[in-house]
């Protein structure tokens, strides 16, 4: 066995895979799919819903978590309250000449440097176009850098900031749709939420948004989680759920998409005690990756620069992951301090304030998210799953999932067809599948029976052959090393059972 | 003990106990809550995720059945496909007067039948007003009705009927609002799909319906799954998840909402073995809630008759219990036969049919659905558990869950506050959790804690006492009957996996 050749390893087989054996099909794919959407098909199913067991178990099966469900559409004032109405927005951009519309960020990754560098040279010597103060900072770094330089390296030098100065960007933009050049409209906000409309108005006082985050869920019911369970602080709030946002520009298969599950647990803590609580949380989580089978090498952390924090966090770090197409976020560890209670309490005139009897203080909570994508952990774990290696004398494709993640644990293979052959084995799969998803293949050669197992992961096969007539044992092989042992037949429920509980 | 006081309960108690004990919160309470969404808090989502488990249990571990887990944003051909954009509509009525919109058969339920009478034999005796030709069979039949009879019987001769004449009704109609008379428009359809639109551009060619049912994600993915599982026919497809209906009534707290989860299977099956699928599933799905121990006198079926089917429907049986505000559908059981995969072979050009490899036929399957509310099931298996009983001296209130589906399995009670009686509690408590959602309670009286688990359905309480310290044995206290035994406490875990097999 030799080590998988990983430069193959692409989405696109990843995807192919998925479609072909019931993993992920393309939305309503009959009507040409819906563009960010996708749909667990059978095996998929199962690995989402163990993904997330296993989530729900390492959190609420602690004394200081407490579970919550909370509903897609909410009160139109937590989107206020929580910023999402103000700052969730893309800036974009109209041509004036055809009417096509743009994401301002995605056009200007477009133009080239240098053609913004000329922009900017123009707009310096004087063209009339009224310059805010920021700018004046700006303009001399671009000038002292050496055009020279490679224009990915420049360009990294003012990634996310000359977005902000679309008056050097917008004269030089060509619209792709019909060709014109500084035909744009000025930026502006287009909000990420996807609205809709409660009863049969559609005006304002009845519109209201698909939750683009479940944290707020959360916030909104803590007093009522607290009240309810007789928590005290430090305790958490975890929640399994859908959430959608009207992105621009979806892409990466399942890493951006409209609709995705999250997978969020909101800790509240005494302030001052938060930094402590932010370490054990973002140590926790990277760990319950690992544990779960993940490589180590394909995981790191990704510490949000100070600069560029979002409005609430104090401090933030993404787990990523090593997509094909590169590191991507699966979780992001948070402080969000009392920013959205306090938000909240504000805006519902409702206290926030938690009475903490052993210090006799009253105060708003800070809180620590763990926020990881389902449909995106999903993702890492597929394709973290995913090999390729010489078994005999061809490749096999192997989905190497921890046992407790596998849509199937075990098959159920007759070897040979004697004549009740078929009911040894069919009695020993009724009665495994009373514990354990099992399935049972009789059709083809055991060789292709036992890749079509390796291809969706099946951690164990079992095969039934003349020897079990004789002595009531069957053989068990291994997924990962394919090694083969005679086990008593009576005895495969345990051996699942310990492989379970790697 | 004696038989529960069953006048006193109702829904209005079951709604401040869901609140009290955390099992369903108002959806953002703190700012006024949003009408017709409710949220889980701890309790109740481990409840409703019992529920869905038994169901997919029951659904997927059958051979003949996959899971799927479709979007819920769908192409919105499908809703044309469907019959959904032209059907799935409410009549909506507007006064000109002041611009208050109401459902037509919301207010007419509001018209004395004298009025509408009057307004009937106006138009019979010509007053202008051109009337269909099916008006003309019905007035006779007005007519003949002893006008003496109570309201509600006479009514009830039309339910549903007076409402497809408008022009009866409208004239009589004061607007609740403005309360002028006559004033209203011609009823038109209002669709009960949320609409929202993907991409920055608001327009009809983005437009997108938040589902409202999950079975078109089974319907349109029916290929893909036959085509990745090796299925043959007669299987099945189940899935659980969330459907929007932009209800214009909301009631009955979890009864009518606007937001809800459904638990769907449908059944492929050969035509002309439907009627006997379609009785078979029929019994297993109302099996499957007298076995999770709702009471059969509180189920029924209520058939739909003949002229009253949907459009897609050949034959159709509601799974009705006995709320307190009456009786109420939790499951629908349909004959779909082939309505919705010719409609989407026919919008899709995409083939469905199914090539019969045992007859060499090629056909379009028909399907037998199971269509169970997850929110209504939750709630009957809440409202059937809640009992009120003398129990001593006092009324106890116990929540008499199937132990399957209870939110905490066993409560650990540590009796006397001896030296080293916590530890050892602790230790039981410890061991226990690691398998079955275990509570540990120390506050307050023995009987205060005994009745705090009876209110939320934890069929076990273990009792850690002064003898636990010498022979190792602990109390065990069975909810429903009240009777405690003593058993070693290395044994209970086996006698909780007992229950739990009931």
């Amino acid at each position: 066995m030799t080590q998988p050749s990983k430069s193959e390893i692409t989405i696109d087989k990843i995807v192919s895979l998925a479609k072909r054996r019931g993993f992920v099909f393309q939305s309503s794919e009959i009507y040409g799919g819906l563009n960010g959407c996708w749909d667990y098909g059978p095996l998929g199913v199962e690995l989402l819903r163990n993904v997330k067991d296993e989530w729900w178990k390492a959190m609420t099966l602690r004394e200081d978590i407490e579970g919550i469900d909370a509903s897609i559409l909410m009160h139109p004032r937590v989107w206020e309250a929580s910023g999402h109405v103000e700052n969730f927005t893309d800036p974009m951009i109209d041509c004036r000449q055809c009417k096509a519309r743009y994401r301002l960020d995605t056009l200007s990754d477009e133009i080239s440097l240098k053609k913004i560098w000329e922009s900017a040279e123009k707009i310096q010597n004087g063209n009339g176009t009224v310059v805010p103060d920021e700018w004046k900072k700006i303009f001399p770094v671009l000038s002292s850098l050496d055009k020279k330089q490679p224009e990915e390296v420049v360009r990294s030098e003012f990634a996310g900031t000359l977005e902000k100065f679309p008056f050097v960007i917008l004269p030089e933009l060509s619209c792709p749709n019909c060709g014109n050049r500084g035909t744009f409209t000025e930026a502006r906000k287009f909000n990420l939420m996807f609205k809709t409309f409660v009863g049969p108005v559609e005006d304002s006082s009845a519109a209201v948004y698909l939750r683009p985050e479940t944290a707020q869920g959360i916030y909104v019911n803590y007093q009522n989680v607290l009240a309810s369970s007789r928590q005290k602080l430090p305790f958490g709030i975890a929640q399994i759920g859908k959430a959608f946002r009207n992105e621009i520009n979806t892409k990466n298969w399942l890493f951006r998409t409209r609709e995705f599950e999250q997978m969020e647990m909101q800790f509240f803590v005494k302030p001052g005690t938060d930094d402590d609580w932010f370490e054990r949380w973002r140590h926790e989580r990277i760990e319950w990756f690992t544990n779960l089978g993940i490589r180590n090498d394909k995981l790191h952390f990704h510490r949000h620069e100070k600069d560029k924090l979002a409005h609430y966090a104090k401090d933030a770090y993404d787990i990523e992951y090593l997509f094909p197409f590169g590191w991507g976020e699966i979780e992001g560890i948070h402080n969000r301090t009392n920013y959205d209670l306090t938000r909240h309490q504000e805006y519902s005139g409702k206290s926030m304030e938690y009475f903490d009897d052993t210090s006799k203080e009253k105060y708003i909570p800070y809180i620590i998210e763990t926020s990881a994508g389902a449909s995106r952990s999903f993702m890492a774990f597929l394709v973290d799953a995913y090999v390729e290696e010489q078994a005999d004398k061809e490749i096999r494709s192997v989905l190497k999932f921890h046992p407790r993640l596998a849509p199937i644990k075990v098959a159920v293979l007759p070897l040979v067809n004697r004549e009740n052959m078929p009911d040894i084995a069919r009695n020993i799969f009724e009665d495994l599948r009373k514990r354990f998803r099992a399935f049972y293949d009789d059709a083809g050669s055991i060789g292709r029976r036992y890749r079509r197992q390796d291809e969706v992961g099946t951690p164990v096969c079992v095969t039934v052959d003349s020897q079990t007539l004789q002595d009531q044992t069957v053989t068990v092989r291994d997924r990962d090393s394919m090694q083969q042992e005679r086990v008593a037949s009576s005895r495969i429920a345990e051996y699942l059972d310990n492989k379970l509980k790697r």
